[in-house]
């Protein structure tokens, strides 16, 4: 079987055998508001023609790809749901030579009843629950849009989203922040910044306030430009783990993402003493094996 | 005498009268930022020239005009400080046949020892200080830069900068909440979705989840696209005026901004049944007057 996690700006493809283990695995540029000329079709040819040349003949995709901007517009299920709902669920998808299917999203509301949406992060959800079982647990699934999501009972209870990894690429590149940072890839370890401004996270004033606070010292010369944006992340990351934990959140977190972000939310996580644990970067093929196993495009 | 607020977008020149009356006004959009060919001294001469030809032979400048990026860096003044030491502290500007001042910024610390600076808000202080003696009051003074300043015992105690009207721009331009509001100007009453927006601000869940809710309730057509750059600037400056008031702000609280934004403020606060007063959206004229009087640009 192939699997696909398909977001907005990448593509990442698996090649699976038949027992779920990895055979191959690639990354491509063609996020879906980032495709080649020949659109989806010539994407998903790109990441997986070989392969399907090659004999393969299921694939099961998730993501954005399934969002209305996608290849099929797949359903939002609603929560609690569970592995076997989800793949109840899936969506056939109409490709030339094999049999596809497209993961659903899910959708929630808050206690407030304002509306929730995930595509792409149910996958790793499933696979966090193949891993527990019935025990509780909370999923962090860092990036653009930041999930938090809550398992119990061998189910999706609910989650919510924080919009921080785009609110720092807006706030580093389109606001007065910009000079008091470098515009550049963080890197893989913890950067030079980040303490500072997780520790500012938890002062008063406000994100709107503390945000100022690097434009300032900057000015002062308190701070280096090379901490800049290290710093800013901090104060973000800080300000998105203040606020999971004031709405509560159900020990263990379990990380997953890629392992640069992972240990920015770690070490967040480390500084109020919480509990944290990470997944890896693989959770979501794992996911897709689950669910495939489900629908019969892998043995069970 | 002719007084300038001159600040990164716009240049706003008067025309005073002895008695500190003003005789004519007008704005360009010479901001330091966006100056003509012939850069400080065209765009001076530009708002100016004619009044200047019949006769003005003084003039006082605030705002951005003085900042590292200006025509002249005027000194950071720290607080606490009174009109009579920002008058002492203000610098000549050479400007070719007129006599020129321009007005110093101010700088703190908060109490965490983080730095804050403003410039030209300073002017509006200053007039509130005229107005009401050695009394407490905040001056709210809304914005790209909002500031709230303290005032008591006839001096400027200390402020703090919310990045508002900053942030406002790029989420609205910059991320994928553009897809849920018009990117227009939000007209001169209360805009259409402020209400709801500044509702969701006194919810739990924080801004960076918070404002991944006018994307979702977009999404589900719970709210319209004409009500999404209200709705985001009622959740912004909710939550601007929330951490304000959980910092503590003395009483009573003078808005002094351009009449648009400033209702938008009364609006916030009302909710909060905050007690608020319009200082109008010329203090800052009011401010050059009385500088210029300590200065003997004007008869004392």
């Amino acid at each position: 079987m192939i699997g696909l996690d398909w977001g907005t700006s990448s593509l990442r493809a698996w090649r699976f055998a038949p027992d779920g283990g990895v055979l191959a695995r690639r990354e491509t540029p063609h996020g879906i508001t980032a495709l080649p000329e020949g659109g989806f079709q010539a994407a998903f040819a790109a990441a997986t023609g070989d392969w399907v040349a090659d004999g393969e003949k299921q694939a099961l995709l998730c993501g954005m790809v399934g969002s209305r901007q996608g290849w099929v517009e797949a359903p939002y299920l609603p929560c609690p749901a569970g592995p076997a709902e989800i793949a109840a669920a899936a969506v056939p998808l109409p490709i030339t030579g094999i049999s596809a299917m497209l993961v659903p999203g899910l959708t929630c509301r808050d206690a407030d009843g304002v509306p929730e949406v995930m595509r792409g992060e149910e996958t790793k959800l499933v696979a966090l629950l193949a891993r527990i079982g019935a025990r509780e647990a909370t999923l962090c699934s860092p990036g653009t849009h930041a999930k938090w999501a809550r398992v119990a009972d061998g189910r999706i209870q609910g989650f919510a989203t924080h919009m921080t990894g785009e609110v720092f690429a807006a706030l580093s590149r389109h606001t007065i922040l910009r000079h008091s940072l470098e515009d550049a890839p963080l890197g893989q370890g913890i950067p030079p910044g980040f303490a500072a401004g997780l520790a500012q996270s938890k002062r008063s004033g406000g994100l709107l306030h503390q945000i100022f606070g690097l434009r300032t010292r900057s000015l002062m010369g308190e701070i280096e430009q090379r901490e800049g944006a290290g710093f800013l992340s901090g104060l973000l990351i800080g300000r998105e783990v203040t606020a999971v934990l004031e709405l509560g959140v159900a020990p263990p977190i379990v990380i997953a993402g890629a392992d640069h972000l992972a240990r920015l939310y770690a070490a967040a996580l480390d500084s109020w003493d919480i509990p944290n644990e990470s997944a890896g970067a693989d959770l979501a093929a794992e996911g897709l094996t689950v669910i495939g196993r489900q629908l019969g495009m892998l043995p069970a």
